[in-house]
């Protein structure tokens, strides 16, 4: 079951796009309106490359929601489960953005670029309208904005050899989330060490959609003695290592508590911040669902194509699987879901239903790989 | 240039998947997080049962933002640049929706069900959040939420045929854009008179998402006798008519007025909406572009891949091209453009950059052809 996505003007092109049509890009998705690179047509060897050498990234369609003006931090507040004050300049902290019924609508990293500025680094949700939303409802002295500003991965391993070769060996002391705007032969950018994959990893923020081959072939060269190559987000590594994906994990209407990201989340803080009424309810009450994890039995499967439903063993709906892959490393199938808590301990029985058939599962803890 | 599109968790399918896979679907893009098909491997073909029979389209990715509750007219109104005051319930009206700086965010249908409940039927921007954002910001009692309601579209001539077969002769007498609630062999849904051509045509809003193979094989069984055939949204059919496409068309800062969507916006009325004062200032100094048509010389053009920049010919910047295709029925080619508005004259020469060179065009009005 293949089909051809179609290109045209109404989603946009990556900065990155001819360099990755340069490197053979055989697969796309659409992410935040724009192209993304999914594969270069040998899955195995780009998850090799991701957790052994190092791998190139076309994420420019993680866009930044800018936030900037004197009712900047107060509205940035509003939003984010943690204490804003004590961020300072050239940090970034993972911050869920929740609706009033504690609906986790984005996950996005956010930035501080200067006292009265500020990025939400975003998944797959238009930020921009609920931001721009609730600054135009209370009239703040904020603008809302998309800067032209496009992400590029280096992750793997060897990520930190490639980015002291290029920028320095202060790269090595930034400390994760943290970043430091510089440049590369005149090309203007933020460097941050961050990434979504668990391996060591960089993103460049281009602050020029014009440089975005000229950035892409610099990294390539400096990478060639790493064993760089081309490589896309990847379903296999972020599911062993539990790395949440917005959209296929959290799709219609999950909860930062039941998706177990708590810790993000301070609801005994002293700012408020929308959501927090209803988090704190549901803090009470005990979530109603669970994120865990799941051994599917042989045969191996394809990864999954939507959110699977499964049941118990006596037929009741358990729940919705969130991805299913063959782990390569693990050599068994693996699968992140959603289950009602009465099933979610280690050890319970469920059943899957794939395209191919009923499946038994075991519920099992994750991540599935540390990072190490 | 072609490339695969990954099926996975983090994209919806709709409640038509498996039907327009067994209609033999080729061609897929995303809108609104949904899976939607562009084509089932005849261009022609699709085009010309459009214009001369009837076409079925999976348009389920058309997702409504309902919004039901005390407060709901309240913030229909602030939102929507008509005098909601004036619609009836089982009326529709197209209605553009603005942010602060007057920059077109959405052009959804806005259709009245009751007194208290609305939806706004989107295009592809996540209009949830801007009006979830703007109601929890000002803590109206309302609710924001996506129903399970999923449109499939019936275009062409002989679709008011298809309709009376299936529903009964009451459907010639729907005004358009009005619409009626009732169901067929027990599947909810309600019935439109709408959709995206400039064709005849109607909308089925399928209120079961479990029910989408039905409703999709009952239509196909009731348009064979009239031709009816699989197809989708057709990038000639709305080039040569003059439909507007939210996201090619507006990317990345269009107002409605430059757009040439003033008589859809009623400055002028006494209630205020968000983005009136930024449109009423536009419009007094005038729209800085226009929105115009373009014949491009020969040869035959491949459908535009993304905007392509235009000069005028002394060299200088003179705008971006919306959408270029060869039109079928005039066999020549023809575009849409935001053009620099001392350039936006009918018969004004520009040169456009297409991916094969440059091309001389020439500036003329739309539509390129009236609906008949």
């Amino acid at each position: 079951m293949t089909f051809r996505i179609t290109i045209g003007p109404r989603i946009r092109k990556s900065p990155y796009f001819d360099a990755t049509v340069a490197a053979g890009v055989s697969d796309m998705t659409v992410y935040n309106h724009m192209y993304m690179p999914t594969g270069f047509g040998d899955f195995e060897a780009e998850y090799r490359r991701l957790v052994e050498t190092v791998a190139l990234w076309d994420v420019a369609a993680e866009r930044q929601v800018q936030i900037a003006g004197p009712d900047a931090a107060r509205l940035v507040q509003m939003l984010a489960p943690r204490d804003i004050s004590k961020m300072k300049v050239g940090q970034g902290r993972y911050a869920l953005l929740s609706d009033v019924t504690g609906k986790l609508i984005n996950d996005p990293v956010l930035l501080k670029l200067a006292d009265d500025r500020f990025w939400f680094s975003i998944a797959d949700s238009d930020m921009e309208y609920w931001v721009g939303g609730i600054a135009a409802a209370l009239g703040l002295d904020v603008e809302v904005s998309e800067p032209d500003v496009s992400p590029l991965a280096i992750q793997g391993p060897n990520a930190p050899l490639v980015m002291a070769d290029l920028f320095g060996d202060w790269v090595r002391e930034l400390k994760y989330f943290a970043f430091r705007e510089t440049e590369l032969d005149g090309i203007p950018l933020i460097l941050a060490r961050s990434g979504w994959s668990k391996q060591a990893g960089f993103e460049i923020y281009l602050m020029d959609g014009t440089r975005g081959t000229d950035l892409w072939d610099r990294v390539m060269s400096a990478g060639l003695p790493h064993g760089i190559g081309p490589g896309s987000p990847n379903v296999v590594e972020r599911t062993e290592g539990d790395l949440l994906s917005w959209g296929a994990d959290t799709r219609p209407d999950a909860n930062a508590l039941e998706l177990g990201l708590g810790a993000f989340i301070n609801l005994d803080m002293a700012p408020d911040f929308i959501g927090k009424e209803a988090l704190t309810k549901i803090r009470a009450e005990g979530p109603k669902r669970r994120r865990v994890g799941l051994f599917i039995e042989p045969p191996t499967l394809e990864p999954s194509d939507h959110n699977w439903p499964m049941q118990d063993l006596d037929g009741n709906a358990a729940g919705l699987i969130s991805v299913a892959v063959p782990s390569i490393r693990l050599q068994r199938n693996i699968a992140i879901a959603l289950v009602n808590t009465p099933l979610a301990d280690a050890g319970t029985r469920l059943v899957v239903e794939t395209p191919s058939g009923p499946r038994q599962a075991e519920v099992t803890a994750l991540p599935f790989i540390q990072p190490g």
